[in-house]
């Protein structure tokens, strides 16, 4: 049985492994829609490679360049938020959510509506409102397999255990650029020092949420919500190698483990083979004894504060970790412009938590509050930041 | 519902992990048949302390020791092949099968009969007589656990996963007291240096073992029969802090693996949990921060030959693993005696796998052919020794 799959975020880079896997199981799968964010060529180009039925672009002004890029391929395109939905809603049996941002909310939510098996690679649908997500998942009967390299890891250990027997789950964070350095030395570092990432070749973002570790403390808020485990029994351990993804620690002492090289079509494909393994061509191997010497040290919050306040932020639940995402995408942003030193995004995040931990006590109960509380906190964190620097 | 716990080899290293795990979870397990070797008094401690209710020697001779050792506790008890196959005759839902060496055979497979559940302990059981063990347990509906801590990591780490979709599994080896030898220092090791096992605390011929790497070879030829997987999807790796203890590497790139600290208490939890996880007081969970570094590297079947010798005969199939099995054993005790040197341990074996190539080719059928096979060469390889040592 062929089956097909929609890709959310199809030009990015989980994007781009996921065409990469489907072209090599063309037996197996066929691309539904395919969703991109404002580039009407490298979308349509996607298309027809793909053979996808239908292609949307979120940027409503992109719309007739991709009409035209698609004219004469026989595929279906739109543009603007109805005809991403439209998308979402075109028949799949897997929906690959890889919109980044805020943005991949409503698309992943709606795919979950659906009841569709959804590929979540989307981080920020767990954490702004992953109370609601779960809640949904469970009432349309909709799957969430994690594409996340950790979450995906934890759900391979886990197999089918019993979350009730695990004593602990551990993601692992390869430290950033930052790892072995001095808290006055990161308090200087420019942005391009902490956009080098050691292992992992990410977009800007993301690669400053590493450096910062808050990329750790997203994923522990994700690993809360998908495993429906306790924040205390979430745990983060610094592996600089990027082998060992995961590790689940069982009551009785024993501990399974998901590792594989650093590339993301390894937790794709698990993903899409839906319980079956498929072959990867091209792939690197794991080889430990190539690799020789995996190395373990504990996260330093002292000098990584942004895990700190992630945990925390974790441990207080209600829309604490929405508030948090939200500031510290306008405070990475402004850290990017070079407007704050590395360590003004845990100031500027840890401000926005406390100054909305009343007010936003309460977990979001659909997506249209996360967004709305998003919204509200990336305005003040906006306004926050000129004060900021003033006061700095 | 209280389990009954039956206990083969109660009184050796294995069945002490097993008492003391079972006395820490008194509301779910009961003790039935416990048996020993010929140490009357331990085994009489044993079983009033266990509450068991039946308690055999194998040792025909202690027998009146042991009745009188139980006088007045109103715990049945014998010596003797016949007692030892009363005691797996007992009623039990799980039998922890750790007598070790051939004499684990007959009992081990009465228990595979009767369709019990049994936690395997005795390499021998699947080394020399594998096929038939397998498919008697089929045959009869017996389900077998692996003891052994890195089968049972392998078992975590397949979890309900398909062997099909199995790319390799590989098996960690501390690596021995010889890992860092040269040939030359290795070829004149004392019996005491091959003893003096980095990681695990075992018995003296499983420490030789260790040292020549014949117990990876073995284990070897273990997994092939428990997991049904083909010998050249199998692999050893060193790996000297044994905190990995197997390795899972599926299809598709991802690696699963099964860790925990040094403790047989840890896979024999995992035995007699029955796919629940049973919490063991007093244990130490792994520490992976602490452990610093986990550091890999291959076997070097040059220095290590006992180990290719395994690969070849695991390869050959037959009774080849049965044949070399004894010559081990003859060869190891000659070792321990200091008649031979250490790599007359590798000498003899090949020697008597090259010997019985043809002979015993085919596979044993039962238990009774297995022991006729290892008799033989047992014989044969006590003989061998002097004129080697007179060759030498």
């Amino acid at each position: 049985m062929t089956l097909t799959v929609t890709i959310l975020g199809a030009t990015g880079s989980i994007g781009r492994s996921t065409t990469d896997l489907l072209a090599q199981h063309k037996e197996r799968f066929r691309v539904g829609a395919v969703v991109g964010g404002r580039d009407a060529e490298a979308l349509a180009k996607l298309a027809r490679e793909t053979g996808a039925r239908f292609a949307a672009l979120a940027d409503e002004a992109a719309g007739p360049g991709l009409r035209e890029a698609l004219a004469g391929s026989g595929i279906a395109c739109g543009a603007g938020e109805a005809a991403v939905l439209e998308a979402v809603g075109q028949e799949a049996d897997i929906v690959v959510a890889a919109v980044s941002g805020a943005a991949g909310l409503k698309p992943t939510h709606a795919a979950l509506r659906l009841g569709r098996t959804v590929a979540l690679a989307n981080k920020e649908s767990l954490v702004c409102a992953g109370a609601a997500f779960m809640r949904d998942a469970a009432r349309y009967n909709a799957k969430l397999l994690p594409v996340d390299s950790e979450h995906n890891a934890l759900a391979q250990a886990l197999g089918e255990g019993a979350v009730s027997d695990v004593a602990k789950m551990t993601i692992t964070a390869s430290g950033g650029p930052f790892r072995t350095w001095s808290t006055e030395r990161i308090a200087a570092a420019t942005p391009a020092e902490a956009a080098a990432h050691p292992t992992w070749s990410m977009g800007m973002k993301i690669n400053i949420d590493s450096a910062s570790l808050m990329n750790k403390g997203l994923e522990l808020i994700e690993a809360h919500h998908l495993f429906a485990i306790e924040p205390d029994r979430l745990d983060v351990i610094v592996h600089p190698q990027s082998i060992v993804h995961g590790l689940v620690y069982w009551r009785d002492g024993a501990v399974t483990a998901g590792l594989a090289m650093p590339d993301m079509r390894v937790p794709i494909a698990h993903c899409l083979g839906l319980g079956e393994r498929l072959t990867i061509e091209r792939g690197r191997p794991l080889d430990l004894a190539a690799a020789g010497s995996l190395t373990f040290e504990a996260a330093d919050e002292a000098r990584f504060p942004c895990l700190r306040i992630a945990r925390a932020a974790l441990a207080q639940g209600g829309a604490a970790p929405t508030v948090m995402n939200a500031a510290n995408e306008i405070a990475v942003a402004a850290f990017i412009r070079g407007e704050i030193p590395f360590y003004g995004i845990s100031d500027l995040v840890e401000r926005a938590c406390t100054e909305f931990a009343s007010r936003y006590a309460r977990a979001p109960d659909d997506v249209e509050e996360a967004l709305a509380i998003d919204a509200h906190v990336r305005a003040w964190s906006a306004e926050a930041l000129p004060r900021m620097r003033a006061a700095g």
